[in-house]
């Protein structure tokens, strides 16, 4: 055995999608856990998973993946986890842990608290990763690797339980951050809610200009629209629920927001050409900032490839008088 | 000789940044033009050009440049392209043409159309290609390959001339597309010059909020928030310019993005989850056509690269129990 010994018993994993077969994909990796047990709301995804070997057993209901495990992550879209807390909590183990990873936390122990029997470490986490793509397949265990997961536990749990489930993201390569959950809300609020409905909403406007016809959109999205289509392609279930859950923190962010976007357009309409050049001069220090930290990559383009030139001269149907 | 014939046997270059060192590498690289002489306003630039070699004779000024030269092309920010144009206008060769690649167009045929002699050929153009990086050293051959070129010609420029610049620009690996400089200013509000101001807006947006510190925006940025970052990062000189030669058109976009931010904005303060997901939905389309065209990549997160999972167990300070 070249691996320490697994963190958990049996994880539970309830919803694999993106999040849920990531984990799974990096806990067997990592050896962090020595049984995973899965379940999903379709047949579709639980024959899928069962298809791909996400699990080691996968059954058909939430009580049924609960039983027996240690460590129970719920990874479903936010507005669904109050329920599925309400279904488990008479079938909890006594000592287990239950997390989730949803984008919004207030709600979360709002909705999933009252439903988990005492002797159970309710502990709320919400790693800070993801891709644009969905479902079981979309998964893989790099995913956490070198971004933060954020552990929001109530003044309550039991703070060895908060270390164990600290330990089981390192084990997947994350960095462990605490936060009370009001204070997370409103810093994912800024760091990735505003940005998807600012994405979400300039997409859905260029697809409805009468000027400009969608293939022109298309075509011409390298000039900077391509960067915001990419999230604006993210989970609308997953997004409608955060947006829901976690109105208060985006509508202030957004208001600040509009104010600056006023700002700048003010400096436009009355030619102000020093105040647009301060203001575009001091946010190239963020990006700097991201990547120094090794949030994103450093490549240009954010490391796209770039097709090699054509090997075959192309046609030139005007000659050149060849003096030389 | 496995290549062609050049196209052109002198391209003289004003201006050596990201675009214009492209331009030069790509250039030299499928033997497009037999000879290049540079010129950059800055002697550090200039030096840096020479050090690089990519060009045949780097000289001091603009008007040395373009002596003799078959193909002209400005490559410096759109604001400075007037002045410049009277500058070089009684020293172009007849016969020669004059090209640019600013992002802005109308206001280009404005600007340098009156300084241009009888007998010169006037083609304005634009790349729809770069990064968020920007000087002579920046600049890579293949950027523009697969890229669009949109070529602006007045209707009394020779048609043969405007089909030798097209032939340039496909030799480089574009694909080239013609409209009046009107119609391109408006499709590149939407799709390049909106995005910025957006992204720009909210990167400043996030660096100033009191609740929230700038090392919890860098940390977190993962959620979304980098992607804006990317754009964000681009010369402040030349977006400062392209703000304010192409006004109308994104006052024009801004206002109605503004329209539908407050749509979405309304929905999230009712609760009005079935308006969000609805919005959500059709979003995703433009991005799987953006990817069907090959304008970006198909894989998740733009293809950045993700490290490997720990290869060392990570400490762990809690065992389990074996009972297996």
């Amino acid at each position: 055995m070249t691996k320490a010994a697994p963190l958990f018993n049996r994880l539970a994993l309830i919803g694999v999608g993106l999040i849920g077969s990531s984990i799974a994909r990096a806990a067997r990796a990592q050896g962090a856990v020595r049984e995973i047990v899965a379940t999903a709301r379709s047949a579709a995804t639980r024959r899928r998973v069962a298809e791909l070997g996400l699990a080691d057993r996968v059954v058909e209901s939430n009580a049924a993946a609960v039983a027996g495990a240690d460590l129970v992550i719920v990874c479903i879209p936010v507005g669904a986890c109050g329920a599925v807390a309400a279904e488990i909590g008479p079938h909890l183990a006594p000592g287990a842990i239950v997390s989730d990873v949803g984008s919004v936390k207030a709600v979360i122990v709002r909705d999933m608290a009252p439903h988990l029997p005492k002797g159970v470490h309710f502990v709320p986490a919400h790693p800070v990763a993801g891709t644009e793509h969905s479902g079981p397949d979309a998964g893989f265990a790099e995913l956490f690797v070198g971004r933060w997961c954020i552990l929001t536990p109530p003044a309550w749990t039991d703070p060895g339980a908060v270390e164990r489930l600290a330990a089981f993201w390192r084990a997947l390569g994350a960095e462990v951050e605490r936060m009370p959950p009001e204070h997370h809300d409103l810093v994912l609020a800024i760091t990735s809610h505003l940005p998807h409905l600012i994405a979400y909403t300039i997409v859905g406007t260029a697809d409805e200009l009468a000027e400009v016809t969608r293939s022109e959109v298309l075509k011409f999205s390298a000039g900077g629209f391509r960067d915001f289509t990419r999230i604006a392609a993210s989970d609308p279930t997953m997004w409608r629920d955060v947006f829901l859950a976690n109105k208060d923190a985006v509508l202030e962010m957004l208001g600040t927001f509009n104010e600056d976007l006023s700002k700048l357009t003010r400096a436009i309409r009355r030619g102000d050409g020093q105040a647009l050049f301060d203001h575009f001069a001091r946010t190239r220090a963020i990006r700097r900032g991201i990547v120094d930290i090794g949030q994103d990559s450093p490549a240009p383009d954010f490391g796209r490839l770039h097709a090699d030139l054509p090997v075959e001269p192309l046609p030139r149907p005007y000659a050149v008088t060849d003096d030389s």
